[in-house]
């Protein structure tokens, strides 16, 4: 199987962006990371997009978006799993340059959530569940994240300041971020004092609605050093995706993510890493409490210890295992479909050693993890500096 | 790169199917298929499906559907490009098998398209057109081919009675198939005398709305010689994909379409086939004039002379290049989502010699055509008795 690289990253802006469609975000994501790799030509392109049938009534998004890059003609394709889209899109064009069917590749992610109402955002979000399982039923992800909180709170003590002190951590990353959505810092009181919106998690638990993209360059490896120009070039050691019962009520254990436990080990078995090698982490902090359980599925903490990560700061830039240096999705912003594919331009960032502010010093080796629904499909990928 | 071929096929129910949801049609078909195949262990899922969440409220089908068949846990992943969304899963698929990331893949359609309205419908399926600069100005399919129709009879001189002999043919076809939507012979004065549609499409010229899913069993070529059992092995020759504007406004030529020109170059070089290899093909008439166009992009029929190639009997059963055997969308039926994928199916009947009263004679070498919006998308895959 060849061996792939990341040479080039970019991201659109992120926020309420009024003033953009999908299509403009997207092509400043790709057009920015093709600079950024200095290539001009790509064999394909892959699209994670959850849901933009449902936000901006625009299906068949890989056609569209190379029309709109000046490229139709090239292979492109949306690929889809809820909130892991963006990380499904990295492996799909993982796959095709591994196979050899590609030597580059654009691996992108885009979401529009702001053109419609908040209602039909969160009934838009509400399709990652199961349909007729849950959400007939009227559960909402919110109110699906807060019983995860309230089970790991009964089973491991975890407390609501321990929930707080993520997004406190999140913020105070993502001030140091430019392309943060929210670049304010909190204290544990906003939180807690924040609007209630499903016992126990406030306003201030819960990542926020975004509009934006982000876009990779993906290349072979020799092709990838060639290309280089005396840049670190980032090895995509190991990828790993599993799925899970999709409902939360199907699982045995709700204060656990196993499809992220399995896509771990398969990651980390093919890059011959285990977790403690890892010196940076971006992960799926969709809620506080996802952090939380998502440090513990991927074994870089022991299980009921993910509530004193932030607190103690190990997990804060400076500690020994900095998480969400770009703020994650709690501060960074969270445009579902882009999401997956922002984490590997942040991780390539610090691999790299381009940073800034928010660098986390000698950082060699590097997770994501990625998650749609309740954890129900999860992409686990390890990047490395490549020597 | 590692050989691919496919080892089971499965369809559910196709029609209008108001007592069984996407999940228990995808599940009939995946089921069907892995018996077919005489496996019952899968390495990763892809699913095409289009517009899940206009339709039936539900994205994140790969979790979903890998829980509904009960092996939750394996990777799976939804991809989309309209109503190439079946051909796309296919490559996905067969990317994951050819770069050694998996073994044994199910690559799956499906589409749920009776639980809305027919505005809905058309509204839904309207999302594969570039919604920005064509839905919104009142543009839908039937409106855009009958364009491309009337563009193609002004060219090329094609006529009315035409058009319908490719409808009349492919419910010929449809009538010998126990899978088919509609099964009724019908004649050029029923296509004549059907309702107007959009002039100078009627009714019947139309593909109709489609509940149903199929699948595919893939293997690694060595793998599948050894579970063979004695029956034919249908093997992956080569597999083109790529894309065009995707505003019909925006192409230099409405009477043909580049993007499948594109695909079977890439899949006959591949092959190192030529259309004049060709034994039977499957592709996609979801008008009667969009079989007329293909054939003449395919490199099938010199340009301008698509029109003739049904009433000549070249493309019916018995004929040198009989098309769409299966009675095509326009008599099978077509579940946007599952369509590329029943290709397969079709023609891997065909190719082990098991298609009962449509089979075609000698079949050895296979095509199938799969697009998406008017041919901004284009998947085309050449198949072949192993030997």
């Amino acid at each position: 199987m060849r061996e792939v690289a990341v040479i080039g990253v970019g991201l659109s802006p992120w926020g309420e962006v009024w003033e953009s469609s999908l299509r403009t975000l997207w092509t400043q994501a790709a057009v920015s990371a093709l600079a950024d790799a200095g290539v001009d030509k790509i064999d394909a392109i892959t699209v994670g997009s959850m849901a933009p049938g449902l936000y901006v009534g625009q299906e068949h998004l890989g056609a569209l978006l190379a029309d709109e890059l000046g490229v139709a003609g090239v292979p492109a394709t949306r690929v889809e799993s809820a909130c892991a889209s963006g990380g499904v899109a990295l492996k799909a064009a993982f796959a095709e340059i591994a196979s050899g069917l590609a030597d580059v590749m654009l691996a992108t992610g885009v979401e529009k959530m702001t053109d419609v109402s908040g209602d039909e955002c969160t009934a838009a979000l509400a399709a990652a569940a199961d349909a007729e399982q849950e959400v007939f039923y009227g559960a909402t992800f919110p109110g699906l994240y807060a019983m995860m909180a309230r089970a790991h709170m009964e089973r491991w003590g975890t407390t609501r300041e321990q929930l707080a002190e993520v997004a406190v951590k999140n913020h105070a990353h993502g001030a140091l971020n430019p392309h943060a959505q929210f670049r304010q810092k909190i204290t544990v009181e906003d939180v807690l004092n924040s609007a209630k919106i499903a016992e126990p998690l406030n306003i201030l638990d819960c990542s926020p609605i975004t509009d934006g993209a982000a876009a990779v360059v993906l290349a072979e490896l020799s092709l990838a050093k060639k290309l280089a120009k005396g840049r670190p070039i980032v090895r995509i050691a190991g990828i790993g995706h599993a799925t899970d019962r999709i409902a939360l009520h199907s699982r045995v254990d709700m204060t656990t993510i196993p499809a992220t436990t399995k896509a771990a080990q398969k990651a980390f078995s093919t890059a011959g890493r285990a977790p403690k090698d890892v010196n940076v982490v971006e992960l799926h902090d969709c809620f506080t409490i996802a952090e939380i359980i998502v440090l513990e599925s991927l074994g870089l903490c022991p299980p009921g210890e993910g509530g004193k990560q932030a607190p103690s700061g190990r997990t804060a830039l400076g500690g020994a295992l900095p998480t969400n240096p770009s703020g994650g999705l709690k501060s960074k912003g969270h445009p579902v479909g882009a999401t997956g594919i922002a984490q590997i331009v942040e991780l390539t960032t610090q691999l790299r050693g381009e940073a800034g502010p928010r660098q986390v010093a000698k950082a060699r080796v590097a997770l994501a993890q990625n998650m749609g629904g309740t954890g129900a499909s999860s992409v686990v990928t390890v990047l490395e500096v490549a020597s």
